[in-house]
């Protein structure tokens, strides 16, 4: 398999910590998002939409949309539930995690790590961040009576979650009020197998 | 099955044309989301993140986001592809719709049809507008290749994208540039069993 990523993506970052963590090898082919790399004839024809992750299967199929990616990835493992109301329950965090979490702390983190620091997208962040912490307190709601997301086994769900909640901090956000959710990062980031984001020495980009 | 919802919702509309088309009896809770009752203890307790969709099984499990109903649901039915690549598919365009399309072809609408004339939301309109054309030429660019959005079958992603993009007009979206898309929701539409989302007199609310 070959995987078309970002370093610094935590979408991407889902995808690489599922390959690890299921053993799964694939060549890493680094698309470089903030030089326009994605708007590329080339690799629209592989995502029309022009986002990494991209996932290319053995056979040339080409899988967009990082969660997706994860289902396809964990099918028949342990971190996809064999039962079908537990299935819905993981599809349930993921589909949260793009529509009420991603924009507000990816996006945020965005902001302050790759945009300069006069960006008028600066705007944007009392917004975002309030909606996040909306996020992150229904996530502390659940994490408060169970050990994952999804309930008390580790899935699909958390990697997703995990991704860009364990950097949330680089976007602004203050996980203090959230003990549960820090206990819970704490917790997939034992999983056997796990890897991190970055590579200690994989980017060279100005902080924040 | 309980379905809480709201009519003048896409989000729910999607579960409702799925629960038709598969002949699926169960009772509709109407919860007026502009009057605060997503934001009720009652309701929090069946859905922590506040919105609707949310679909209550007969054995009281509560299932929220639209998307992961559909996937549910479509379970063992023709709208949900038996082959692995083909549900990758599927998920595909779910995540699609909720990231790259939902808050660019709902949002519009909703401030158009539910916010006052005078609302500041009005000046998201242009930015939120072009990132909809965006998406609806990626769903362009397979339409012209594909009868439906996953492949020549009908599926849960033509449902899911159906639901805002046949009233995108109501948010300011043209979409003669787009006719394979156009020709997409007539099929859409002519499918068996179809039903549309609002009966003919279901809202007295202002109109745009």
């Amino acid at each position: 398999m070959e995987l078309y990523d970002y370093l610094d993506s935590g979408n991407g970052y889902k995808v690489r910590l599922l390959l690890a963590q299921l053993g799964v090898p694939y060549r890493l082919h680094l698309v470089d998002i903030m030089a326009g790399a994605t708007r590329t004839p080339e690799f629209l024809a592989i995502n029309p939409n022009g986002r990494i992750p991209v996932l290319v299967l053995d056979d040339g199929t080409a899988l967009a949309e990082s969660n997706a990616i994860l289902c396809y990835l964990a099918e028949g493992t342990a971190l996809w539930p064999a039962d079908r109301i537990g299935r819905a329950r993981v599809l349930q965090w993921l589909f949260f995690e793009q529509y009420s979490h991603e924009p507000y702390v990816a996006t945020p983190r965005f902001i302050l790590r790759h945009l300069p620091a006069d960006s008028p997208r600066r705007a944007e962040l009392p917004a975002r961040l309030a909606q996040g912490r909306a996020a992150f307190a229904v996530m502390e709601r659940q994490l408060a009576q169970t050990a994952f997301l999804a309930g008390n086994s580790y899935s699909i769900a958390d990697i997703a979650l995990y991704g860009y909640s364990h950097v949330a901090h680089e976007g602004g956000h203050d996980l203090s009020a959230f003990p549960a959710v820090g206990t819970w990062l704490a917790r997939v980031a034992g999983q056997p197998g796990h890897v991190r984001m970055l590579p200690a020495d994989a980017l060279s980009m100005p902080r924040n």
